[in-house]
């Protein structure tokens, strides 16, 4: 059994790195601050005796040597958090894995195969796009070059912020055996059915754009309604368009617009440009494309009933993701095993699992989070679910683990 | 006659400073480049032998003696610009005021009362609200305290940026006997019916606001549709709303929302707060205060559909503003007399003639500009209409300063 107490005091120091005073956590992706968290993570890997190797994109890997050599039984999360983030959106699963090694350490324990806790870099997206930047380039979903060469809004591009928090690596990384990651659901479905484990079955497909609108400045007094083109109003539309798309997916579709950048911004200025981004998700193929041919439509329809230019740029793409059966039910008997009440779910979010599920088998554990708030400064899970959450991922691990 | 080769060297060396690259100007109220603006006109008008006055509110009144001390003749505009603003808006009418004492300084003309030429602080209302800051302190519309501590979105407040530059005042100025101001049409009327002058008889009634609506913050993913309260979608409903408040209104009901922030503009985060502007504008009273029930109703509305929580706080208000008749008859007889085409005129702009008219006998002259963009780096005029309108200046100047 894991330490409990130890991996909540873990959770509450890594937290304070990047605290804000609404009790959240601000440590976006490649800041200083979140070099300063890769530190303090390493250096707890480090008195585990891990060694610590650092990749092309920024991914970290603690791998605790095995018995054999072979292919390593890896778990992992990420440490970067949203603009108003909260404690454990990643850092639980960086976290617990780093608590299933101090147990192993503590007991004495040596595993058949190597067990190997990654942080991977830039999972939220909000710093750089596309989200779950380190797992992407890892599986190969997208190239490393493209992947340093995004820029944040002041054009400071991934591979100069590596540079600047000294995680720039260059090792070569083997393919795991299997990969686990812990996580708090994000979402309110464990808490509503009273359950501490979410055995997770998928996650949905997503599909990311930024859309901008080219209307025409002019003055907010004497221009006639009629004669405007207005690309603010456009846009809100567009918003209220993107919900209804949403809507009409049912029960899984999700659409949200997040950020929205108006220019010139100016109150007696008619909005000459505007861009803003659309996050589309949906659990099957068909239905997040029906959505995306939707919101192309509702581009379209928009462009020609304003007299104004749409770009729709799709920023991020995958699609909806299955995990491993034969883990998956180690996962159950892990809960079970340790009398733990438990029920499938999808995961709603995109975590870096669903990108090492397209090179090694893979599957994740959840558990539930206040009210189902995440990326809040507000989110809050309880000591024992969290606690919860990582024995079952010891287990996993050592059954995994055995030669 | 004035020299109109002159007006036009002296509007394109003002646009030198805070030139763009796309041919418009940006020169926010008080910043460094609307310092190095006064600079310029200011020496120009001491060439002329005219004393320079700065009141309080940094507001610069340049003065030609008359041969009687009596109430001064004053004409003038702003030189402050739109973040993205042209070289005409407010330029043209200081200009046009330097432009008629150049012409009876070099002709040996002395009138009988003084001539005065005013540059009013921060008309655009862009960097501080409200809006026509200078000329409302002048007039009693605010007081000098409330402007004297509005700050930018940096948290500079006027007063600070006043002694930045150097243009804190203290000098008292008595009301004019009367205030003329030339201004481009920033509409497409004039355009329209192929006039040259505009004989302006009123101006649109105003009522901006800032909207903060309160949703909360939670994931783009796992968060159901049903669950959430999305502060940017209520937001974009509304502003679709403002725009449908304004055509119910018509033909002279405007509504814009020239303004937007949103938090925290995450691409996967439901956004919790957004701020944004509300620019409402009619003919009459009657109209404006039922432009204003609806938009707080549509606020109210939408509080209770979506479970947020909004706040409307209206900013600005003046009602609509007749100019004087007297004035307005002697413009008119200026256009006749230098045999210009000319027609009566609505402003849809609020103008520092707004407040004036307030204390004094006030007319406004307006002239085409292309297509009647305005509040865009492309505004265009052409030099004869600006000429133009610069005689008929000049004459309804001479004729109100007969003693
Ligand atoms: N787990 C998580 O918050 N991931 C961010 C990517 C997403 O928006 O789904
Ligand atoms: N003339 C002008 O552009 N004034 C700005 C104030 C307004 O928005 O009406």
């Amino acid at each position: 059994r894991i330490d409990g107490q130890r991996l909540w005091r873990r959770l509450m120091a890594l937290a304070q790195i990047g605290a804000t005073p609404a009790g959240g956590n601000r440590r976006l992706a490649l800041t200083e601050l979140d070099g300063q968290g890769r530190d303090l993570v390493t250096q707890w890997a480090r008195e585990l005796g891990c060694s610590i190797r650092v990749d092309a994109i920024g991914n970290i890997f603690m791998r605790r040597a095995g018995r054999l050599d072979l292919p390593a039984v890896m778990t992992g999360s990420h440490i970067d958090t949203q603009p108003t983030g909260g404690k454990f959106d990643g850092n639980f699963g960086v976290l617990s894995g780093i608590e299933v090694l101090s147990t192993l350490h503590q007991a004495g324990v040596v595993t058949d195969r190597p067990l190997e806790v990654a942080i991977w870099t830039n999972e939220e997206g909000s710093r750089f796009v596309p989200v779950m930047m380190g797992s992407g380039v890892y599986c190969g979903a997208f190239t490393l070059a493209s992947a340093l060469a995004a820029v944040d809004l002041d054009g400071i591009s991934v591979a100069t912020a590596l540079d600047a928090i000294g995680y720039a690596g260059s090792d070569h990384i083997e393919t795991p055996a299997c990969y686990f990651e812990a996580h708090i659901e994000q979402g309110p479905v464990l808490e509503a059915h009273d359950k501490v484990i979410g055995v997770v079955e998928a996650a949905l497909g997503q599909r990311w754009y930024t859309v901008t609108v080219k209307g025409m400045e002019a003055h907010a007094g004497p221009t006639p309604m009629a004669m405007r083109r207005d690309a603010l109003l456009c846009s809100a539309r567009l918003i209220a368009e993107v919900n209804a798309i949403a809507l009409a997916n049912a029960p899984n579709g999700r659409g949200t617009v997040g950020w929205i950048e108006n220019y010139p911004n100016s109150r007696n200025v008619i909005p000459g440009q505007v861009r803003f981004s659309v996050d589309l998700r949906a659990a099957d193929e068909t239905t997040l494309g029906g959505m995306d041919a939707a919101l192309r439509a509702a581009c379209a329809r928009a462009a020609a009933d304003a007299h104004l230019a749409i770009d729709v740029e799709q920023v991020v793409y995958f699609p909806a993701q299955a995990f491993d059966a034969t883990l998956i039910a180690s996962v159950r008997q892990a809960s079970d095993s340790l009398g733990l009440s438990w029920m499938p779910a999808v995961s709603g979010a995109g975590h870096d699992a669903v990108y090492v599920a397209r090179v090694a088998p893979t599957a994740m554990i959840f558990v539930p989070c206040k009210d189902g708030i995440s990326h809040n400064e507000i989110e809050s899970a309880e000591p024992e679910h969290l606690e919860a959450g990582c024995n079952v991922l010891l287990r996993a691990m050592l059954a995994a683990a055995r030669a």
